[in-house]
């Protein structure tokens, strides 16, 4: 995936969190994903289409991650991964992709977003049917971690 | 979901394995799907998305039904759930979806598609962050059954 595709996705990420859960989040250098398994908890899942570019994101939360997040966002405390904190990671892959989706529209790169799918389980087996490998980046915040994986590439 | 957008997923559905798998499948009626689970063995998902609508497609597949399937596709006798299996499943997806496209564009209503995910195993939740429900169709074929499930939506 090429670096102009990516820088997208960690600043978004940045933003998404600080302005909707008050998190400061810090992300690591991006990496091939190695495997198909998922690596959080709990992962929200996105496709990502246009004649321009195409293919998915997840957004894979550990669980005291996504449970401090939650309860940042929605001003609650959230002790379990409950029905609530399924929608707010639905809601964050939305927000996370539409800000991917302004700023790579701006550089010519345009997509239209299909809906998010929220996947449970650590070690789900996701693979990618697509030539252009998976980028994975890690991102920590005071509770814990989180990784964004994506694979975008110029259509077919 | 709309009868108009539910109908090119029954008829790519068929043509597809007619004409890639020499399958004749007989699809039943469309019916909300209860639940997020995951109904058969090896999954292909697939985000749609445009500025008219919007959604995604999982075809799920019991063991015995893709394992007939891709013997007749690839014309070679296949017993486990492999790498070519879940490629094959993919491609489907791809084929299955870009037969929805045609048809639907053709209505005026289009949308292109995202890269397809092949998602291993009976019983993995994934739920679609969408108010639209739902729907599924079973078909069945000499070898066993699999499901096209799919929430098509006007796009917000």
């Amino acid at each position: 995936m090429k670096a102009e595709y990516i820088n997208p996705f960690i600043s978004s990420t940045v933003n998404v969190l600080q302005t909707m859960a008050s998190t400061e989040v810090r992300g690591g250098k991006p990496s091939r994903k190695e495997g198909d398994l998922t690596r959080g908890e709990l992962n929200g899942l996105i496709g990502m289409a246009g004649t321009q570019v195409s293919g998915n994101m997840t957004l894979s939360f550990e669980q005291q991650t996504i449970l401090s997040i939650v309860s940042k966002m929605l001003m609650e405390e959230f002790t379990e991964l409950n029905e609530d904190v399924e929608d707010a990671v639905g809601e964050l892959t939305n927000m996370i992709t539409g800000g991917v989706k302004k700023l790579l529209n701006e550089n010519g790169h345009s997509f239209e977003m299909a809906t998010p799918m929220i996947i449970k389980g650590k070690g789900v087996s996701i693979k990618q049917f697509s030539e252009s490998p998976v980028l994975s980046i890690e991102f920590e915040c005071d509770s814990g971690k989180f990784w964004i994986e994506a694979n975008l590439a110029p259509t077919k």
